[in-house]
């Protein structure tokens, strides 16, 4: 094996959510060391998280700015390869330019960026600094999800006719941002969140779910956004119409006041030879629907899967596989694609989302919300 | 118990699918007899039916003119009491029409007519006849159904925000018309369906369902339909989104190109106190979701259910009800309150659908029609 | 088609759980018409009941002795053509034989008689009698039953290894039979149960279930039975361990207290080259795994069913079967075989569950109480 | 956050099933770095595996006697901490006893020695060692399971009545030890595995799952095991009835011949005010059923859980926790326990299965294999 590879991060302080996450997610496979970070926008609490995490205290950094400078000053065997960023939407681009302009890679959550406009201009960067970026849109990493893409491409349901996707979550049914919660407060708040509400929290993931597993773009959206949360100013729901570049037509709910759904992230593709459907909550199972059979269900390293689907299990069939793993083979793919770069090698595609679907999911954000601001308009996405 | 009621059919000769389910569902509870029938367009036809279905040959007749004729001048304890209509679409108005104007009561298919012009028609020709109207949207018979009903009615969910809806058959994925296939010939012919194929057929059911649960009208409706199906002029798949007169908003999915499926009708509502979600494939489940409890899944004459509920299963709890029981209570209501309607008693209100049920219906199909050919804008139902 | 089928009924008065869907079952396929009974141990009752269903003065009987004496004497076009006995477990020898002896066939519930005695005797008086005896048996006549046995007999899932069968109630958990209700009140008293409580009335279903779908008999069982309801002296719970005739081996386990289910019957058969899995609960799936293969779900009227399987659909696939249709099943085929005899026609072999089925079920509950005396020894069944 | 653990691993060398997953497992929370090892019983590939896991070539040893010897004598704040066994089941106490008696710490997998003397000698190893010993029942640190102990544990379910348990898998359905499958070929080889196979493979943990949900022991078991693989001596099949201590009745199937079974873990629990069912495939729902309410789902992090649940969950409610999670709680809490130990405090008592889960699972395969080998009749545990 390789040398491990050195992460730094910024955001993620103990206790946030999706800090732990990428911790955990980046260390599952023992491809990489988290060796420093700037944890928080104050000083202090940053410096305290990277203690308690273990980490070397000359590399507990106050500042992203000082990270990404301090460290590109040590010796090349010692310094961090990449930055994780796992801030709020509004502080991705400022540390993913900084660190990309000086020289290491990045791995950054979702949506990409606060505007459009900085995902275009993150695009530029990325090409310029010779880097490599992936976009933490975790669920392209499960099995069964690999399977799916993997059946179409390769014709197995024939030309496809209809698609329906949901991301479905019930947690700001009540007012929840007025108790104080902090993921509430900045995820209704355009100043860091931007123009989309749940429609870039887990729209995103929706749309993003739809193009990789279908192989197609959606090209126009009609939407009707709801905000039912009492003074809330972004979406906290959404319906939408969709049209895909072949002709396949379909619908997208998303919402965050739907109450008691969990985590209901769901997608369903009829082809004319063959149907798939699958959900996050209950990831070890994909869902095929047959002209001429039964329906089948295919599980993680079970029977008949291709290739592209196994080779991301890490565990027997029957052994269920859950949220992390599919995020950790984000990482997982990028630490290969960064050691392969790193050894002078040069891979085919990048197996994990990059800055394209980034931008596809500004580009979708913007259609969205422009659609229904035109009492859900047909817009180009 | 009263005597049995006595049921003439027009429509569903031996063999054909929906004629046999009318007479299986009517059959159930032991209060309605077929005594006679006109069973198809052909004379002789209906004749060789009523037969082979043991009725009297005298009342085996050629058309439904002549049973209607002749049966009003039997005795009255001999002759029919209602007309069951089994027929395409476009056979609908015409002898319901004079069924009623002959003194007879009515029970018939869905949707109500082949026009909004024919059902506008209808309802005043019911109004003057005195007469009683039954519209066969089945899945309202189901215990479960009954039971989301009341739940709404008495406030368990709070005000409604979000609903969707689907109606997923795949049964039409290939040009079944063209291999001589009654079911599909008719549906996919406009002049016996109507100017909604799909919407007609199964988007109806997927409206009358969010209307009877809800409690709530759909005000307006913003679609996008498909016409898959080589050569097909009608719909054979529809996406949708609506708003309802609450202000909560929704979508609703219908196909007959929906590759695989069945018959996967399905709904789910939220409300700002609780949920709840049901599929007529697995019928005997309602799923529902809460602020402060776990899911909870109530079962037919199992815990917790309401009166309404209760009162339509045949069974003790753990012992499936399927489509046939859903259907016979309607059958059982429309009997009922026919039964007290003999005997001079009122009812309350009919507990079944009626003709306002099939008028909503046309409006449905009419509004989604003009909304597509507007490109999907937005249109009052 | 031919004539309906006259049936009169012992025992099942208006309001018992049993009676009632032993009325719908046998109406749903418009073979057989009710037109008689004796339908309670009180004359007055008895007659009450008839008169409720809209029964003939003069056939509502107040014993079944006087039922099959008069009827015996009614002109052969009108007089009943069979008995359908529903009554609980001390009461189906008697007027079984009666019947039988004074020439009418018989529909029997399960367990066939109160003792093995019994049921051997019956054995003999059907043989002499040459008429035909029906057991209700009731979930072998579900489709998906029947496509289970279908792939065994083809051959599809190679040599049976293992079995494992449940039939778990929880309606005895408390002490129910203390409150008045009757169902519970004769199930736990062994005058009216015979020596098996929750053995007989539910354990005969699994027992009959393991052999109809395998084809193979069960050669021993090992039992240890459970009473857990205060003060009862029949079993209300059993685990027993199984060997088949052929090497396979497996278990049953059985429960009235097994608190909150409701009626869960449900059946795993394992073989060298396939396995199959059915929940009555959840009816319209058959579950199979092959070695080559993903886990395949059969649906009724669905993809891939053999013939034995489609032909006892009455609706579309996906359109939910339930308990009433397949207890209608065995009715139908029931009347189908009187019918032919009736025209002189042989049937190549019953298609419902006979005496043989009955006798199997004693034997079995004999078994199984004979094990559990032993100290759970193993006992020839 | 205390400093990370040391860890020095025994079997496991990369592409081994079992290694990898200790491995994942350790790391998922961060407090634990694997250090050193000697990862087969050859040591080139030990050393290979070492090297290919990137540690120090220093400590990558060729045998464990030499890597426990080396280890003791580096410097205190260098050397391993623990010791993680995870080799064929002869290979658990030759290592675990040295380690001990050399003052490291165990984490072993199960079932814990291959023969019961072992067993009970090695817990008096552990007492005179002063050194903590973890057994790697994994399934035990899952959120739900936590939750359905707590839920018994407080009397929500009141007295227990009934269990069933039952583990199924099909990978040996056919001879796989035959093509030179390596986990094949030790697990059905009494050399390496004891006198049970399938037993104590995975029938251990349907055991120690039972006593731990459950909180009661196993007093007798009535075991009919099966070997259905051709030419093999130990069981791959087993069918047993269980008593509780308390009087509760139950069975367990285990198979490694129930074709097309993955990984089917699952457990049913009655009494005498609730019941409860989970299934390790399906890990994130506890499915309950009560006297008065409707059927309730529990998922982890969800709605209405208890503190001994919650505080295993590492992702929000509905985002899926899988089997690297539930095993990396049993490393976690051992590493908090160890950390504890090592800053002097004293836990009120281990959260992870410890020498006396592994002593009752070797009596649970001891018993099981006498009743066997006496026809099945009930033998103490």
């Amino acid at each position: 094996m390789s040398r491990k590879l050195r992460m730094g991060m910024v955001g993620g302080g103990v206790g946030s959510f999706i800090g732990d996450v990428h911790r955990r997610a980046a260390s599952i496979d023992g491809m990489i060391d988290l060796v420093c970070g700037a944890f928080s926008s104050s000083a202090e609490k940053s410096i305290a998280s990277g203690k308690d995490l273990n980490l070397d205290e000359s590399r507990c950094y106050g500042t992203y700015e000082e990270m990404i400078l301090r460290e590109k000053e040590l010796p090349e065997d010692v310094r961090m390869d990449f930055v994780a960023i796992v801030t709020p939407n509004h502080m991705h681009f400022p540390p993913a330019k900084m660190a990309l302009e000086h020289g290491f890679h990045v791995v950054c959550d979702k949506p990409v960026t606060l505007t459009l406009e900085e995902a275009e201009s993150l695009q530029s960067i990325i090409k310029q600094s010779g880097k490599l970026f992936a976009l933490t849109h975790n669920y392209t990493g499960n099995s069964m999800v690999k399977q799916a893409k993997a059946m179409i491409a390769k014709g197995q349901l024939g030309e496809i006719r209809k698609i329906q996707a949901q991301y479905l979550q019930g947690w700001l049914s009540t007012s929840l941002e007025k108790t104080g919660q902090k993921q509430a407060a900045w995820r209704i708040d355009p100043k860091r969140s931007g123009i989309g509400g749940a429609l870039g929290d887990i729209g995103t993931h929706a749309e993003n779910l739809i193009e990789y597993i279908t192989g197609l773009k959606i090209s126009e959206i009609a939407a009707d956004l709801g905000v039912f949360g009492e003074g809330r100013i972004l979406d906290d729901d959404g319906n939408m119409l969709i049209r895909m570049e072949n002709g396949a037509k379909g619908s997208i709910s998303i919402s965050q006041i739907a109450l008691g759904e969990e985590n209901n992230l769901g997608i369903k593709v009829y082809g004319e030879k063959g149907s798939l459907e699958w959900y996050q909550e209950n990831p070890n199972e994909l869902i095929t629907r047959w002209l001429d059979e039964p329906k089948k269900i295919y599980t993680p390293n079970g029977i008949g899967l291709h290739e592209e689907a196994l080779k991301v299990s890490r565990i027997p069939a029957g052994h269920p596989e859950g949220y992390l793993e599919a995020f950790a083979t984000i990482y997982k793919n990028f630490a290969t694609h960064v050691t392969a770069v790193n050894n002078g090698k040069t891979l085919e595609e990048p197996d994990y989302p990059t800055i394209e679907d980034g931008l596809r999911g500004m580009q979708f954000i913007y259609a969205a919300v422009e659609s229904d601001k035109n009492n859900s308009a047909w817009t180009i996405v």
